[in-house]
């Protein structure tokens, strides 16, 4: 497998010249100057290039195993590489320094995931998940809780999971069973199967807090009956975190799965005989809502996390079109990157990848002016943004990195179906990324149904503005101009299908069925248009730059990746507009049989 | 994994109602009556339901073995299922009488493949090298060579290989370097290695006859220096077929791949010490010619292989979706098989497989009428169009193969992830045939750099008028009015797309370079014109049979797949125009660079 360099001059890019480092003035960021995030970006760098990356492949080749005693081995060097990162102090980065983080901006976090997740997919689980954890108690624990379990998961000596998933509890998690059984001491015992449990069990850290989704005898049924429950892999005993007895939460398997193989997932069992201590965490039967809160900020994580494959991806196979000598050109030898059908599979997974990576940090940054804004009308204008935005960049982003991932095989010819070269473990890391979390069918009925159908279209509305904004801007640029005209139709397509998506929406008698026939191609429309849209800022600021006299090749390169990805990817996404516009009559119809 | 049966309904539609048994009328068939052709399908569908099927993941999971010896072990039952298929007379279905076969039509024998794939495919690469190796034999084989070779491996006593690649030459096979050394006698030593020879070495068979790419010392350089030679791994000491020594040519080692794992996959040595004793067929230095000859007919068989995949995650797909229960809808509990996020899913997995399916056996009875019909303007007229549509079939069919198998692991969610699902075997086994028998960038290049040059268009254009013939019967049909408006448009779209092509290619200056930029968005037009024409005859057919008063739902299903065909998934390929028209400027000044 090729070395993971992490894209630091991209990042500094977006950060700088398309964000303007816009969030690093927000109220609460003061001490993350320009130079410290530049470190930053520089340290974690090495640590995903140096430390992690250089175990992806091993990691896969290795898996993970469990014993007979329920316990589970994580791959060589997977335990020293998450230590490197909880003693670099990177656990706490984007954590709020009242919770003892330190407090950087989530454009910052999110760059720093993506080298992670670029470099190590199967071990960058790990703490995305302990990042859901803590943000589930800061949000909803009670501050003993917060005091109790805060600084050990923040420091990364302790790693949480997520407990969702039942065997008849999907994507409908109104089915979950796990009872949650109440004590005298206000403790519950838990009772249950969890599937799916991403990091459920591992000796990389001393303990491991599962949050729970549980039931209590005779809550209701359905989401209004489900509590979260806090259960700790060791109790704890003391406040400062001393542990005690191993509570009563097993193991009983790990799966086999197509990829991120050094990634334990498991099947946890909740107390078989004598049930699992547990603690309920926020208000009782708001379970599901308190998942919900965390649940954006997961899924911009998962988009990330499928740009990092993708940029990895990239990596790979740019360095072996480089190398692969193969057919003649101009009449002499050549590489196969001189091959203009391989530079057309080079540039599309480069221009997407770029694409990607800047919508998800310009939607880190109103993540950032959600939270930190002065102004309370910025405030619920950037979250407005960002509730439109997060199903995009978790749905599209990861299904654009599948096939990112599987072009990297394309561009190897047979070297990339052969498991050493290392290209077909990207594609078979990057295909989870559309399932969980919600899978990508969910999240386009999360941006169709709901965001789009509760506020009318407005914050989707606003965002088009923008893009015809840049569009305007990249048309009074004479050598940007057919960019602006790409930009213009894309987002004339986008405006009339988002009419299309509420009208149907608002058909009293079939607008929820209506909605949802239309909702993935209504999604994959709206991930085109608005990264072609962050190409088309790009392609302005690169232009800029190299009028104000700059000959650094970058900019000329990020021009290029502009002008694939509108004129080149962005039509292929604006076909969505007729696929919604045909009219879903075959669908209605259609009664799937068995064959 | 879901047990497999064969879409025999699905063959007989297209072979009787789309191709109306056309291929059966032609001389030298007379034997293939329907009632044969039928019975020839049903006891098909048994072999692969049956016998091959239930392999196909115990095969995945068992993988092959390489011995000390060099020796390798396929997966358990895969010789007896190898056996039953050989002693079934199937080997030779597609095979003259002449040569021991039974002498069907192409399109009988690639249905027969098409089964055989969708219950195996890692099996089924076995019999198609068998294939090639008898096409290469009787094209420019001896009639001494004929004679001792052919019976066996017709009736698959002996199996045969393609050793093409070597580490250096891979697309580009002016590179082989074997060498090819005369002896006294006639004969030659081999000394080489090749590398990716499919079913290189195993037991299934009691002799394997190797065809093998080398080079004559002093010999050219280039292509017009390589000879086609047959080297056996037993040596035949008589015209009967008995057997001598081992000869030497030795397994080196198998390679760890992304699927089709129950294939084993070799790198040969040839003549370590003595040199392998091997014999010239056909004419020195037309080896790469002699190759080129059955070339066209693997890539049909690639295609078809793409398309038996894709079948099979529909099946998986329909089956899973059918008994899921997972949310609401209208107020009760449902099957996820009821959302129509996930019914858009497969019916777009349906309508594609229908889709390529149809061109597939399409262009396989053009290639029964290249071969068989009496005229030879019929013949001249049916070998144009095959050498037009033989590349969209193999890159189209195994492009879209990938997606359907990807979308068959959506469908499954969180359970596709896991291997013992079978959902991601179908994803790894489909992810080789866009690679191999030419990566489908080669076939871009094929179809629209020298197949539409060499005949200024003349073939598509003949082929774009069918499309808009059939375009003007829905047209004239009310209820498939639209779907005529939507051909009719892609239609537009192609012979727009095909002058832009033959422009860009009569440049004297970069002619080939402007070509090979845009081959691969003019196949990917191509196709998905070419289908969409396809499954507009299978809707004018089905309405013709419900309007004849039949009731049967498999016509109302096929109208949807039509439907969903033409005005779903058509203008995702449309936009392949605009992407044409944009011009690839930015793919001309990129210059690829290492990060």
């Amino acid at each position: 497998m090729t070395p993971y360099a992490a894209p630091v001059r991209d990042f500094r890019f977006v950060l700088e010249e398309l964000l303007e480092h816009g969030s690093l003035a927000l109220p609460g960021f003061e001490e993350a100057s320009p130079e410290l995030v530049e470190a930053v970006l520089e340290e974690a760098a090495k640590l995903a290039g140096d430390v992690w990356a250089p175990l992806n492949a091993s990691g896969d080749r290795q898996g993970c195993t469990r014993g007979q005693d329920g316990s589970v081995s994580v791959p060589d060097g997977f335990i020293e590489a998450y230590r490197a990162y909880a003693e670099g102090g990177w656990n706490g980065i984007g954590v709020s320094e009242a919770l003892g983080g330190q407090g950087l901006p989530e454009v910052v976090a999110s760059a720093v995931q993506e080298m992670l997740h670029g470099a190590n997919m199967a071990l960058g689980l790990c703490p995305m998940l302990t990042a859901g954890a803590i943000e589930a108690l800061a949000h909803h624990g009670s501050d003993e809780q917060k005091a109790t379990y805060l600084p050990k998961l923040v420091e990364g000596t302790w790693t949480g999971t997520m407990n969702l998933t039942e065997p008849q509890a999907g994507s409908d998690l109104s089915k979950v069973r796990t009872r949650a059984v109440p004590q005298e001491d206000g403790s519950y015992r838990l009772f249950g199967q969890k599937i799916y449990i991403t990091w459920g069990e591992h000796e990389a850290a001393e303990n491991i807090l599962h949050l729970v989704l549980a039931r209590k005898p005779g809550a209701p049924e359905g989401n209004k009956g489900i509590s979260l429950f806090l259960v700790p892999k060791y109790l704890v005993i003391d406040a400062d975190g001393s542990l005690g007895e191993r509570n009563y939460v097993t193991c009983a398997s790990i799966e086999h799965k197509l990829g991120i193989h050094g990634s334990p997932t498991c099947t946890l069992s909740f107390g078989e005989n004598e049930g699992a201590i547990g603690y309920l965490v926020g208000e009782e039967g708001r379970g599901l809502n308190h998942m919900f809160t965390m649940m954006n900020e997961a899924r911009h994580k998962v988009g990330v996390q499928g740009i990092g494959v993708a940029e990895r991806a990239c990596q790979q196979a740019f360095a072996y079109a480089l190398d692969r000598v193969q057919g003649r050109r101009g009449g002499s030898e050549c590489t196969i990157s001189d091959h203009l059908d391989v530079r057309r599979m080079l540039l599309s997974m480069r221009a997407r990848t770029d694409a990607l990576r800047a919508l998800a940090l310009y939607c880190a940054a109103q993540l950032d002016v959600a939270r930190h804004a002065e102004d309370e009308g910025d405030r619920r204008a950037a979250q407005a943004k960002v509730d439109v935005l997060i199903p995009v960049v978790k749905a599209f982003s990861t299904d654009q990195a599948v096939e990112i991932a599987s072009l990297g095989v394309q561009v190897h010819g047979g070297m990339g179906f052969i498991e050493e070269t290392g290209a077909a473990q990207l594609l078979r890391d990057a295909r989870i990324a559309p399932i969980y979390e919600g899978t990508n069918g969910i999240q386009a009925l999360d941006l169709a149904g709901r965001k789009l159908q509760r506020d009318g279209g407005a914050a989707l509305a606003g965002l088009i503005d923008e893009v015809e904004s840049t569009a305007r801007a990249l048309r009074a640029t004479p050598e940007l101009a057919a960019l602006g005209e790409g930009l213009a139709a894309g987002a004339a397509d986008l405006t009339a299908a988002l009419a299309s998506v509420l009208e149907q929406g608002s058909d009293p008698e079939r607008g929820a069925d209506a909605v949802q026939a239309y909702a993935t191609p209504f999604l994959t429309l709206a991930g085109h248009v608005l990264c072609a849209w962050q190409m088309g800022r790009a392609a302005l600021a690169a232009t800029a730059a190299r009028q104000a006299g700059s000959g650094d090749p970058f900019y000329a390169a990020k021009v290029q990746s502009a002008d694939f990805a509108i004129r080149q990817w962005l039509p292929v996404g604006r076909a969505q507009r007729a696929v919604i516009e045909a009219g879903m009559a075959s669908l209605a119809g259609f009664e799937p049989r068995s064959s």
